[in-house]
């Protein structure tokens, strides 16, 4: 559809979300890629994700909840793809806040600046959570059955955004993330709060974790990120391990990292009500489509991410 | 979940889109059996539709992609159930249209000020676009793949409208229409135009038209949207006729009812590339949910339906 802007397959690319967990993991592979890279940050936000990069950022500050100056910054700056990355509210307990809704509306406005700027090719970052609760080995034909706020605002923005891409000619894909892990990640999310339990010295309260459950280091959703930016390839497309390992299995795994003699309290709690017990991406169409693979295994991955955890908390 | 305010089951309603071609039709039916309704109403609209209510109704202007002070105006009217058809871009020309998307946004702020009003009732028009193309009888678990802007943002505005009611305790209700007809639609539709040009003379381009298509009359739709105000049912229903006939039937009937010797040019023009030869709602969950059922015969819907344009045509 669109063609490559130079032979490398390089293009120029506009990232919003760049102080995320995962939007901060892009921006550090596109510096080390020596890539050229613009970050669309909020004026106030936290960025401290972005300061081991190797050289400051070109940074366009902006709010797309908000018209302002940085639709006119973006097209100065010419994008050949934009990755869009920023989602307000995507920890667990904001999954069903009214301000959800509020993503759709900035994204459709990147759009709109995209188009504007005469950038041809958009991918956005989706999720799991779409496709709503599934015990299955999911893949891209899967139905949507959202059941959080997080989700249907997810679903709308796919919806919206790949129908305006198809009227002003876009090339567009979006790429449903599954369960992603790493250093830097929300001390909400299971991984990081069991590994800063037990490096603190207390025993985490936990279900039987006898869960199927599909992690990608965040390092190999970025390379997904950038991969897609860098093809054409259109339509939505599961971003995860391909993998689903037992949650008990990598909950001990984590343990044996900090020590293998401490005491974890599986079965403790309860499963919640609509606990899904399988989630595991098909990731076939992604790989097929720009051969991207994940690369980081499992054991590596919870290796340095413990050894990152340990390091923040002896500081 | 919620109960009805009184025993009659005859909730106060607020009806948004009223001077539309289905808002009209419910607007009558409400005012024709006595029931307390407002319409919200944007200032400058057309209103022709609702030229022929028995008395003025209650109006509360305002514009739903704007705040203003509707919604200090609907918390003064106190309704227990909202019937949501307001909606920009109902024409076919105008299903790809950026603005398409606005019409999410205002579906939100109508749900955040029903909830300010302390209303505990939502029905929201939605569309068989939703669905996108899939020749078949569809009932409601036929999976949502739209392929036009208009589709994706009922489809957006549903997803979001439905966890957001879950959120604020709202009953919430989603009717997928499929194609209706009747006096006073839009005259760029089939039935309209057919009647139209053969009324003015002039000999129709058609298809083949070997479809099977579901065409319910207006009255029966404004039926539809009244019981389930007046319900608690929750969810998703579909409101057709229930039965596909071959569109070249109602073409002929419609021919017949103008002038029997009158020429059609069947098999004259390409069906579309992506035309749907099967549309059939299935209606089992609305009639289950509510007893209602579609009572207007296709014959007698078009027979009226011919003499109004008649009448019309005669002005």
């Amino acid at each position: 559809m669109v063609t490559l802007i130079n032979g490398t397959g390089q293009r120029r690319i506009l990232l919003t979300g760049g102080s995320g967990f995962v939007g901060a993991a892009v921006a550090h592979q596109l510096a080390a890629t020596g890539r050229t890279v613009a970050l669309l940050l909020r004026a106030n936000g936290d960025r401290s994700r972005l300061k081991s990069l190797p050289a400051p950022p070109l940074i366009i500050e902006g709010d797309l909840t908000q018209p302002g100056s940085w639709e006119r910054k973006i097209a100065d700056f010419r994008p050949d793809a934009v990755a869009h990355l920023a989602w307000r509210g995507v920890k667990g307990k904001d999954r069903d806040n009214r301000e959800q809704c509020d993503n759709v509306t900035a994204s459709l406005r990147l759009h709109d600046a995209a188009v504007a700027a005469g950038c041809r090719r958009f991918v956005g970052l989706g999720s799991q959570a779409e496709y709503g609760p599934c015990s299955a080995r999911i893949d891209e034909s899967v139905p949507t059955r959202p059941t959080t706020l997080y989700g249907a605002s997810k679903l709308s923005t796919y919806l919206m955004l790949d129908r305006l891409a198809a009227k002003d000619a876009v090339s567009f894909a979006w790429l449903r993330l599954f369960s992603s892990y790493g250093p830097g990640d929300d001390p909400s999310w299971l991984i990081p709060y069991i590994t800063s339990e037990l490096l603190s010295g207390r025993r985490p309260k936990l279900t039987a974790a006898e869960q199927m459950w599909d992690y990608i280091h965040v390092d190999d959703v970025a390379a997904g990120v950038i991969a897609l930016c860098d093809s054409d390839a259109t339509g939505v497309f599961n971003i995860g391990s391909g993998k689903a390992v037992p949650l008990r299995d990598i909950i001990s795994a984590v343990r044996d990292l900090v020590d293998p003699t401490l005491p974890v309290g599986f079965g403790e709690l309860p499963y919640r009500p609509d606990q899904v017990m399988h989630l595991e991406a098909d990731i076939t169409a992604l790989s097929a489509a720009t051969g991207w693979r994940p690369k980081v295994p499992l054991e590596i991955g919870l290796r340095y991410t413990v050894e990152w955890y340990r390091g923040v908390l002896r500081e």
